[in-house]
This record gives structure tokens, sequence and C-alpha cells, in this order.
């Protein structure tokens, strides 16, 4: 299900509200952009699932830590589910959050992407589930692997590769 | 309980490659240091949360939507009991991360940092809880003023004011 315009326009101010939160320590800096704001946004959620993301590989690699891998896949499966999509909004496909967006400047195939993260949810989901449930630490590999190709999916679709 | 010794160094060993990973298209900058990429970590993970808890903020002091709240709980519970503290490592109290950190130069009271994560951990578990398993928005309200409180404590002892 993608978010309604208005649950977009909601995402979008208290987003902005928590960007200027995070920054009231930093008065001496421009203003943060609505844009800006949900760029950061999106840049910390990537940032932090893509931890928790190289944990999982180390483990399911290496020698197996549930607690570390049950961790990290709620962890995934709560950004994912956690309405992260809106931040790739409309007017957010240039600028600048922490580093110059990725997102390819062309913009959004939104029936596209709604497909691929519906896609991420759903392997996330069922990943932090295996993890949780499951002794076989084949199987959460696996599942594991679903999520990267998930993951690799969208990027091929959209995200710049310069 | 805090991570040992070991997992302190595994983590930043991940934290790292997942660093260079998620900056694999920008081959031009300068490689970050262990530091920047632990600093940028926690810096992502406290504009995630922050936006979740102003998201549950707004939910509680307007119209609630129990479903927004559920997710906004369950990424805040998963992102600090994910094995966040390890960010707070040793050589990271001064560093540019994605901006300078506001981290204490003194640096880290250790027993008194445990003591606030572990409130921390525990406050935001219970508000997932809540949120997923009462129809009483008041208790849930009641819990997020805790973790907001939790927050702010560590900010106090921790975090510069300038």
């Amino acid at each position: 299900m993608m978010p309604s315009r208005k649950s977009l326009l909601v995402a979008a101010v208290v987003a902005l509200s928590a960007s200027l939160l995070a920054h009231g320590a930093y008065a001496q800096s421009p203003a943060p952009t609505k844009a800006d704001a949900l760029i950061k946004l999106r840049q910390s959620a990537f940032n932090v699932v893509g931890w928790h993301c190289s944990r999982i590989k180390t483990n399911v690699e290496g020698q197996y830590n549930k607690e570390e891998v049950v961790k990290s896949a709620n962890a995934i499966a709560s950004i994912v589910n956690g309405d992260l999509f809106p931040q790739f909004a409309a007017g957010t496909e240039q600028g600048k959050g922490w580093h110059d967006t990725a997102f390819k400047a062309e913009g959004l195939d939104s029936k596209r992407f709604a497909e691929l993260a519906g896609n991420l949810r759903a392997d996330s989901s069922e990943l932090a589930r295996l993890a949780s449930s499951s002794a076989d630490v084949a199987s959460v590999k696996t599942q594991f692997t679903k999520v990267a190709q998930s993951c690799r999916s969208c990027h091929d679709d959209f995200r710049r590769k310069d």
C-alpha cells in the first residue's frame, strides 16, 4: 500500500520538525529545506539498514550469533515497514542531504517503486520472523539473500551508478 | 548489558564495511576513517529515531493513528535495542560524521552511560509493547514521555549544548 497524499504531507512536515529538532544545536548552519530534511532521513535510514545488513552477512557467512541476527533483522524490518518510502516524495529527486542524493534525477516510476518497496517490506518481515523462530541458519541465509536482492533491484532502477 | 570488547571491535569493523559499501558510489571523496563511519552511523540512527519520536508526538497530541504509532514505536525499540551503543566507542569523542559530533569531548562515563542506555532500551521496548497491545492512548502517551525523558537525560549528560 502506497501512502496517501495526506500521509505524505504529514510525513514531510514531521520529518522537517525532526530535522529541525536534531539540528537545534547547529544554529549557525543554514536552515534546512524540506527536501534536505527528507533526503537526510532516507540517507540515515539506509545507513542504519546497511549496517544491520552487513552484520547479518557477517553472521550467516561466519560464526552465527542468533541474538545479533534477530536484533538486526528486527531493526531492518521495522525501519523498512516504518513508512520510509514517503521520503522519496516528489521534490527530493535532486538535492543535498548528508551528501548529494544518488536518486536518479529522472524521478520515480511510482508503480515499479511501489512493487519493489512491497517486496522489501515482505522479504524483511519474513527474515525477522525466520531469524526469531528458526534454528535453521541455511533458511535465514536464503531469506537474507532475498532481502539483499530486493535492495539491489531498487538500486538498479533508482540509484545513480556514478 | 554492555557489549564486550570483542563485540565492540566486530561492530566497528562491520560499521566500517557498511559505510564503505554505502559510499561505493562516491569514490572521489576521501576514504572515511573508522571513527567517521561510526559517527555517521550513530547520527543516522538518531535522525531516524528522531523522526519516529516526532511522529508519535504528533499522534499522542493530536489525532491518534494506532498503525503509525505501532510502526514508529517498533522502529525506535528495534533501533535502540540493536546495538547502537558500540557506536560511542572510544575514539569517536571528536570527529566529523555527517556533521561535527555533538558528543561531549570529555568522553564517556561508562557506568552512567550504561545506566541511561539501559533505561532507553527498557522504556522503548515497553512503549512498543503498549502501542501494540493497549487501546488506552493515555498510557501510550505517558510511556512516550518516559522515552523522551530517557533521550533528554542522555543529551543532558553527553551532548554538547553549543
